[in-house]
């Protein structure tokens, strides 16, 4: 028997923050389901037209993959984060870069007479909007300057995006380096230098303490 | 005397390809403002929050500014695009590289009890994110691969968006050696290069034609 409402919305979501009304979900899950991705585990962007994604747990890569086939990654998202990709543009695909779940939203399922949906739908597309201007800053940030001073401003950004100077990276030093677009022997040598000069301690490969 | 009405969609706003109401607008431009910028006049994105600015007429650019002062091109904006940047980050400018003109769209003052207005709302969030997406892809693409390639596909990028193979580029070479991460001699040399091998036509340096 399908339960009688959809999920409920997570603290950190965009459209709890927008004031939705949990009666504007719908019943049985109208607007919102639920979907497990495993950790490894790849899908297109191509079920997500008129749908939008938004991380429930763990974390996400976003490809994008060029008319050659090389994969690009545009980014790395975390629990409350909008996938913001085009509709018309398919060839997105994103990987579960530890097991993860995603709420697959559909704005035009929500119910748009109960009293203030429509006005959190609107804040909805301003925090859309919101979470692209910072996908765009990241993309230029990720690519200007030295290599320390990105690796640097990358782990900034994860533990701000984290809420902890206690940063946990689910992605391998490859993707790092791929994102940063530059080498993985790079990567180890600005890690190894912000670890001697103090800005940064390991606590394993995946962990890292910022410092300062 | 005010009119009583505000300005029409034009027929490539993203509002008008969601179906918006006219009446939905609302009287006296309560909805839309159009603002115009001269040539070399610079806005911050400050005076953008809720709101949206569509390109009326003319082309933007948009840039992000550094902690530390350095602008970063993030890209241009032609007829009918929306400036997509977070309301968090005031750190965003503006500039018409041309005589232009915007639509300031406030969507809180849409009014959304006009049939259809907020199922065309929830279109115009999904075109937002359409733009983004693209942004976020043009903005890999631009950084990625040899100049000349990027070159080529900075052309055919805006001959796309512009709905012609005869483009117009309203940008200096400056702008667009800094847009593609690369200095104003590589850009007039991959300019030569592809006007060697046929690629394209330069009418003069604003006219460039593709021959493909």
């Amino acid at each position: 028997m399908p339960h009688a409402h959809g999920p409920t919305l997570c603290s950190a979501c965009p459209l709890a923050e927008a004031g939705l009304p949990p009666a504007a979900l719908g019943a049985a899950g109208a607007a919102i389901g639920v979907i497990q991705v495993a950790k490894g585990q790849l899908r297109t962007c191509e079920d997500l037209s008129n749908h939008f994604a938004i991380v429930r747990k763990g974390a996400l890569k976003v490809e994008f993959l060029n008319p050659d086939g090389r994969a690009e990654i545009a980014g790395f998202l975390f629990q409350g984060e909008v996938l913001v990709c085009s509709v018309s543009d398919q060839d997105v695909a994103i990987t579960a870069l530890e097991d993860a779940a995603f709420c697959d939203v559909r704005p035009d399922r929500i119910a748009q007479d109960v009293a203030g949906a429509a006005a959190a739908l609107t804040r909805f597309t301003q925090a859309v909007a919101d979470q692209s201007g910072l996908d765009q800053r990241r993309l230029i940030q990720a690519r200007s300057g030295p290599v320390e001073d990105r690796l640097m401003w990358f782990l900034e950004d994860v533990a701000a995006r984290q809420k902890s100077d206690a940063v946990h990276l689910p992605m391998p030093r490859s993707d790092i380096a791929h994102y940063l677009n530059t080498s993985a022997e790079s990567v180890s040598r600005a890690f190894t230098n912000l670890r001697a000069r103090g800005a940064i301690e390991t606590r394993s490969p995946r962990r890292i303490t910022l410092t300062n």
